[in-house]
């Protein structure tokens, strides 16, 4: 596949600075502004009910993690969602623990239904309990699902009228119609916190670049994969790796994602 | 000593991956996120009233850390502290600053009394503070207390019926019974902050797996301080410092463990 | 300019361990503690309005920070700071994002009029906004002020009776009457999170040794310009910088700061 547009999209968000509002966890939240960063973005995090919705009116995108919430906390993500959707900002959310408690279930459906998301982005247990299939969730981490993840990701893509990302050894980004398989990555980022919510981050500052958004998801997952490959030489185990990581997503050229990405359409 | 059964525990804790659920600060909830991760556990943070008592109905440990308290979270403390007694599931509580203020000293004395715990790991100060003998807190570092620690840990234990550890130079663990002296450790880990909540994470991962809780404490004390022995070769600082320490605990192995363990019963 | 002043300063930080009470964001946090461990002070973080007059009053300083704000925190920023006035402890203010949202410009103006504050540290959009000059702020970064940034700072220093500092590629301190520059520094301070949160900690560990607060401001931003300096030599990305920095400043030692120290009158 021609990764043309993918690498032109990482050149489009290093040249166009994207605010990225995030209301998010506070285990990784130190990491989702410095990826952020480090993909040439600008990070800023606000969750007060007063001022959600006029920090979000200046963003290029909204990031909702669910992976700390509570009840004030989802309140801001539905007022920022709703003027996000008013001026057609993109909306990220991340369902952390979704399956695994009702209030993260519901409050990820809630979400779900209540504002238009552009990108849903969880583990394959958290988007089959979304899709209403069987997906197992223990804690924040995937135990598996039954049947095809492709197929459960591409009906509630269809369903919802959205593009749903499934992360994974394999990552699935499809809108119903089109879908795209990310191969970059490396286990080491399974031995990390942090990098499913960094991947959501990214989904942010790819989205508020374009309006294709299977695309721009996509070439996120890709741009963060890449990294998460070039970082393990040299590092001595997964506090290293993180720090590796980091630094190798603020060097990524689009000519190395030009190069490196494996994204393949199905 | 023969460290057999602490190296046994390591491999067991790598072996049943625990979640650990955590309801703790925001200062350091990244470092025992990850700290959680490298020794083989899974952790879990999660606060919402709505949700604590079925997350921990999951997990192989709660972890209640007091580090930056405030009354809704005191109460999900309790919440998920009680559907943990229900289960059987082992409590840590981390005292953070007790004998700083009054609310700290209070809530820490609360969790004590409404909740079974099962191991109270502080400094020495702050465990001297719950023990009604003197013991000065500054912030959250310990500025001494007046004395034998040992006697003041084992006196605290036999009374709550509880495994007390007082962190320290030397490490104490104690029923009140039995009592295991953890030697292992570095200056480095108080020049970092984060390391006593390590201390408490790590704590819980193996309480998850055994009844034998001074067995289980002094082992993940003593894991925690012979990686952060083996961290300071090639370190430059505080921070680079903290990367290896976590670094090291993911590759300490249970024969390295065997071998490195410095416990001794008195 | 004669550095003996500032790197006598430094030393009295060391030897002082000033505690550093700081209410503060859940973004940078972790680097505000470990930069504090760094200089040479103790880091506490307390919220909760039950407890934050009585933590403040062991503390050689209060840092607010601004960063994150809600309803509930600012109230006990307000607790915490009268209670800092009537001890005579000095307040240093962080108006993180001032300018960008109503709520912030207004809390930040809140906090500067209710409270004696000491120093108020922040980029020159921000101070710029607070002064009533024109500045932009967008998200947490500024974007550019109109007029000469020094004589606003200036004039906002005297009106208030309060020492400003506007972090820039050179950062202008003043009570209004002097003003001190401070040249040190790297442009790879502004690609990692925190740098700007870093440096009102500091500004608040030297202000807990001094009553001379242009002095002591202008000591600590040098020393973590310094830091940066010597940071960047090795590092491959802002990951590994914000490591390296946070050694350096561990690192820094009085002489250093005597030697390195760029630090001029106007």
């Amino acid at each position: 596949m021609d990764n043309g547009k993918f690498s032109t999209l990482l050149a489009t968000v290093r040249e166009k600075r994207p605010l990225v509002h995030h209301i998010t966890n506070y285990v990784t939240v130190h990491d989702c502004a410095n990826v952020t960063l480090c993909i040439g973005g600008a990070p800023v995090m606000a969750h007060a009910r007063e001022e959600v919705a006029e920090m979000v009116s200046m963003a290029g995108a909204l990031v909702l993690n669910i992976g700390t919430l509570d009840h004030a906390q989802v309140e801001s993500m539905l007022a920022a969602g709703m003027k996000a959707n008013d001026r057609g900002i993109p909306v990220i959310l991340d369902p952390v623990g979704a399956g695994a408690t009702r209030l993260r279930t519901e409050t990820a459906n809630a979400l779900l239904h209540k504002l238009h998301i552009s990108v849903l982005k969880g583990n394959a247990g958290e988007v089959a309990v979304l899709a209403g299939a069987e997906g197992k969730v223990r804690g924040v981490d995937s135990d598996g699902v039954k049947g095809d993840p492709a197929e459960i990701a591409r009906k509630l893509a269809d369903k919802l009228g959205i593009v749903v990302a499934m992360s994974g050894p394999t990552d699935i980004v499809t809108d119903g119609m089109r879908t795209l398989l990310v191969d970059n990555g490396h286990p080491m980022m399974g031995k990390v916190s942090g990098t499913g919510c960094m991947a959501a981050s990214l989904t942010g500052a790819f989205a508020a670049v374009t309006h294709d958004h299977v695309t721009s998801t996509a070439a996120a997952l890709a741009s963060l994969g890449l990294a998460g490959e070039q970082a393990v030489s040299g590092c001595s185990g997964p506090a290293s790796y993180k720090i590796a990581l980091l630094d190798e997503v603020y060097r990524l050229t689009p000519e190395d994602l030009h190069k490196g990405a494996k994204i393949r359409e199905t």
